[in-house]
């Protein structure tokens, strides 16, 4: 009954030509992303005028040609594509796009692509990436004051289903790469969706998330906010860490003290993770690092990693791992562009008999790694 | 020296072609769209395949071609465009894209579009669209569990600057139109960045503002959850809307009573707002019809809209202005296609002596009036 009035409204409104009614109608109404029943997927989009369609996606090499019949270009994968979100963009005679026809978009950096789920069953990547019936933590953008950088930044914070009602939490710090933003690891990242999921399962403690921006110089990712001030900052964004750190201590309600505390990040956030548990040993009993960048800022060009390690960092890092945590962690892709820096970490703190995991995927330095490592890592905190 | 070393990474990034590095560089990197110094806007596109560019904007009437120099198509706007958040996209040999050069873009209903916002002094439109260096609220997406539709549902919350301190604030429901979610007002809508804007200037009261999803057979948006779960409701939203009123009196510290609440609604919420105000007279103090459906889900379609009102709302609408509301605002644009509906309510409320305020803007069902709307609104509530 409700429908068949709001079809009612629709109808009104298709009467007049306006801008707004752009918005209600769907006119390239061909479905695509189609997921068929052997987990192949069918990419089309209506182009009559255009010579060359292609679809570029990280579910297969290269860029593949899309075929032209009446002007409704298809593509269709190979069949069994495993769980994933996988994403995905069109070239049109040269000119990248996203798919008209799909509105699941994220913005990755400084690009949008298309983006869509596989999922064959309940607790496979895909299932863990969706909304499903399960109790769900809230995601606020909470904006705080950073002394340190003279400045008030916003940052993404997920608590548990739950958490309303009382009670105290750990927390996980979860840091971003170079070029992302607060909105990197709930939008690409799937942090909630992990989260619940992992949760609701008891596969995880429930926790506190804090996604704060790793770009100093930044108060917020100008997509959302329509304007970032930039200003030149007093002080690194690790030495600045503590400005968040005293914010979420004192506006939630969390169990304090290392083995309630954890701190990963990807890539850049690879190296603020590895800089600030640096600084502050024995203040993190789970520390991750996601395909980690660890010769950024600091370290002079010429000079062999882990010499430039122990000169620069020996005592910090000596004093972190005297302090015992439960987990160091350290995962990356075996294609990864950062993979011989991760090797000479690794070999720097073999030399020295530190105790930490190391986790090897396949793959490059792609939020498909990350998800998974943000998954893996969760699993093995507070416990 | 940060910055020198972040290019360092994205150098050695570029070294590996893969999929990951097409999100670090925009390899389409002309200004799109370029705010000129006399304030108009233009658009560029490299596309030297293409037949015909053309882009199509709020900002203008139809659509227009743009001028091919050697593969990069522009088109410049007329002078002067006033200050606004506006929305466009290109249209690439009959196909609709968003702007590749311009990160900013939202989603209304089934439609991405890019946009950009002119602003030419403090306090005007545009810049109350915008981040700016003031206090700020927080926004929260936030499950909350609707016995009356049997669902956990997503909705989000605006909470103003300094709520963490302390304190009760006023409550103002804002809900969206057909084919929206709990997405829409936080986006298009640009809800934190007015309230923001109007609370630090003091010409809005610090207030909470609750943003439900309003499709009583949805849970959340699929888009960024991944995932819907839709039923059939049990009641309807205007029945279960009391749920969301207890689930924010129970979670948040609000003031109480009328004269703390307020609600308001775009078109097909302009109908819950006027439905939900009718089952409780009394509780809303303020009430804002902006754009409203009026006669959606049950009036009979060949009986005078005035005719229905009285046989089926007469009761409801007495009781609510004989509980004296502060305000009852009902707003529309000249071109409307709801604008008759709105004449047949006003007409109903100006033959029973029903005291209300009425505002008619310049255009049509979009959502640059429903910003103006909101803005106006929000000024007179709570004082």
């Amino acid at each position: 009954m409700k429908r068949y009035f709001i079809s009612l409204l629709v109808l009104m409104a298709f009467g007049q030509v306006t801008f707004a009614q752009q918005a209600i109608f769907d006119k390239q109404n061909t479905q695509s992303p189609q997921v068929n029943s052997d987990n192949s997927v069918t990419f089309r989009l209506y182009a009559p005028k255009a010579q060359k369609v292609q679809v570029h996606g990280d579910f297969m090499e290269g860029i593949q040609d899309m075929t032209n019949e009446n002007g409704l270009w298809s593509f269709t994968t190979p069949a069994n594509l495993s769980p994933e979100l996988y994403m995905y963009w069109f070239r049109v005679d040269g000119i990248d796009m996203q798919d008209p026809g799909n509105l699941m978009r994220s913005r990755d950096v400084r690009t949008h692509m298309s983006n869509f789920i596989i999922t064959k069953e309940e607790g496979d990547k895909g299932y863990l990436y969706q909304n499903h019936n399960v109790a769900h933590g809230n995601v606020s953008e909470v904006w705080y004051e950073s002394p340190k950088l003279g400045m008030i930044r916003r940052m993404t914070i997920y608590t548990p289903a739950g958490y309303e009602k009382g009670g105290k939490y750990p927390v996980m710090y979860l840091l971003h790469g170079a070029g992302g933003d607060e909105e990197a690891w709930p939008t690409l990242g799937r942090t909630a969706q992990i989260m619940d999921n992992l949760i609701a399962s008891g596969k995880a403690a429930p926790m506190i998330v804090v996604m704060p921006n790793g770009n100093a110089s930044d108060d917020a990712s100008p997509y959302a906010t329509g304007l970032t001030h930039k200003q030149k900052p007093a002080t690194t964004y690790e030495e600045s860490f503590t400005d968040i750190m005293n914010y979420v201590q004192k506006n939630y309600r969390i169990k304090k003290g290392a083995k309630n505390t954890a701190i990963c990040g990807l890539s850049m956030g690879g190296y603020h993770t590895f800089s600030i548990s640096n600084l502050h040993p024995g203040k993190f009993d789970y520390i991750g690092l996601y395909s980690a960048a660890i010769r950024m800022g600091w370290r002079q060009e010429n000079q062999p990693l882990e010499e430039y390690l122990e000169e620069k960092q020996g005592k910090a890092i000596e004093a972190v791992f005297a302090a015992n945590p439960q987990l160091y962690w350290v995962a990356i892709g075996n294609t990864d562009f950062l993979y011989e820096q991760n090797k000479s970490l690794r070999n720097y703190f073999d030399k020295k008999g530190y105790k930490y995991e190391y986790f090897e995927s396949d793959g490059g330095h792609i939020w498909r790694n990350w998800r998974i490592y943000l998954t893996m890592f969760a699993q093995r905190l507070f416990k």
